[in-house]
């Protein structure tokens, strides 16, 4: 949809809006124009707020997850979680996921990516090098390979896979269980992960 | 969805992303790890584009649609477009939909939005009196109303219709067309539209 715009403003505004992600030139329309309906002050703030996250955040010089001081209090907090276990994710909103669960209580590793040569993206473009640093100098015992299920998640965890197996100190490799989804119909279950969840059935627990 | 950030930085870009229409949440931490992902240059300019909209943008005296000067562009060019007819419409962006169909050459006046009593908006808050002004005092020979077909539509057009009734000058006031959409089946077509199109059948042309 190509229009006209009465103002330059307006225009750039739509271009502007019109880069994050799913969101088209009607979309942005709707969003500048409801911007326009707000007050002048909350407008700057949320301008700002995008301004400022771009140009103030920082990534964990351990773990890569995003941080505003150079240790992230994930990675800083080792009185209280157990620094010998590493989750390697995939990227920041993992993070969260995972924390959202509250069952975790080790550290983190953020890729930032995966694996994917039809995006042009190899090993060295993610924090790969630096997890085999970690794994060799620091005292983990047991890496989750904590990625989806997709080609390029079973792609690099394999990478990562014989990289560590030839890391100095020896480490347990673990990764997600796959199975049935919490509910989830059994008939909606596709057959992959339906076999995958028979071979790796668990004891029965009430 | 409540989730714990690691950065009072994302917090507070997702908080301002999530103040767009439609768009919660989980929503505004896609956009702000896309943002995080960015040329910082681009996320600036993103930001300011923002910012600069609600800052700089300025509202027509004469038709209250958008526009970077006093007078906006189409109210100014008086020698292209025929300025006898004015069309009425809820907002700026029914203006560029008018505008797209590049079948209309007349002028426009913006409401501002549509009386309805449930939202607190009644005539005052629109510019429904300026309407009647431009009326009364300039050589206007049609007032086309050219607002959806809500029930606060409705109530809008009828209330400007008997405002004009009034008016010092007498002035003709059309509507537009309802009818069956245009690549409709007619089976999909609801039941008052069907009666309307029938009532308002025209001479066949092929």
């Amino acid at each position: 949809m190509e229009q006209e715009f009465a103002s330059v403003l307006l225009e750039n505004a739509v271009t502007s809006l019109s880069r994050l992600p799913g969101v088209g030139r009607k979309t942005a329309l709707r969003f500048a124009l409801h911007l326009l309906r707000r007050d002048e002050e909350e407008v700057t703030g949320i301008g700002e707020a995008i301004i400022n996250l771009r140009k103030g955040i920082r990534y964990c010089r351990v773990c890569h997850n995003i941080s505003e001081e150079e240790i992230c209090p994930l990675c800083a907090s080792e009185e209280r979680r157990s620094s010998g276990v590493v989750c390697v994710v995939e990227n920041v909103r993992d993070v969260m996921s995972i924390e959202n669960t509250g069952r975790y209580n080790g550290l983190y590793h953020v890729l930032g990516g995966l694996i994917s040569p039809i995006d042009g993206i190899g090993p060295d473009s993610l924090e790969i090098s630096s997890l085999a640093l970690r794994v060799a100098e620091e005292p983990i015992s047991e890496v989750i390979l904590a990625t989806g299920a997709t080609v390029e998640a079973d792609t690099t965890n394999f990478y990562i896979y014989r990289l560590l197996a030839k890391s100095p100190r020896p480490v347990k490799i673990t990764q997600l269980a796959r199975g049935v989804a919490v509910g989830n119909e059994l008939e909606y279950t596709d057959e992959a992960t339906l076999a995958r969840s028979l071979l790796d059935r668990t004891p029965f627990e009430m």
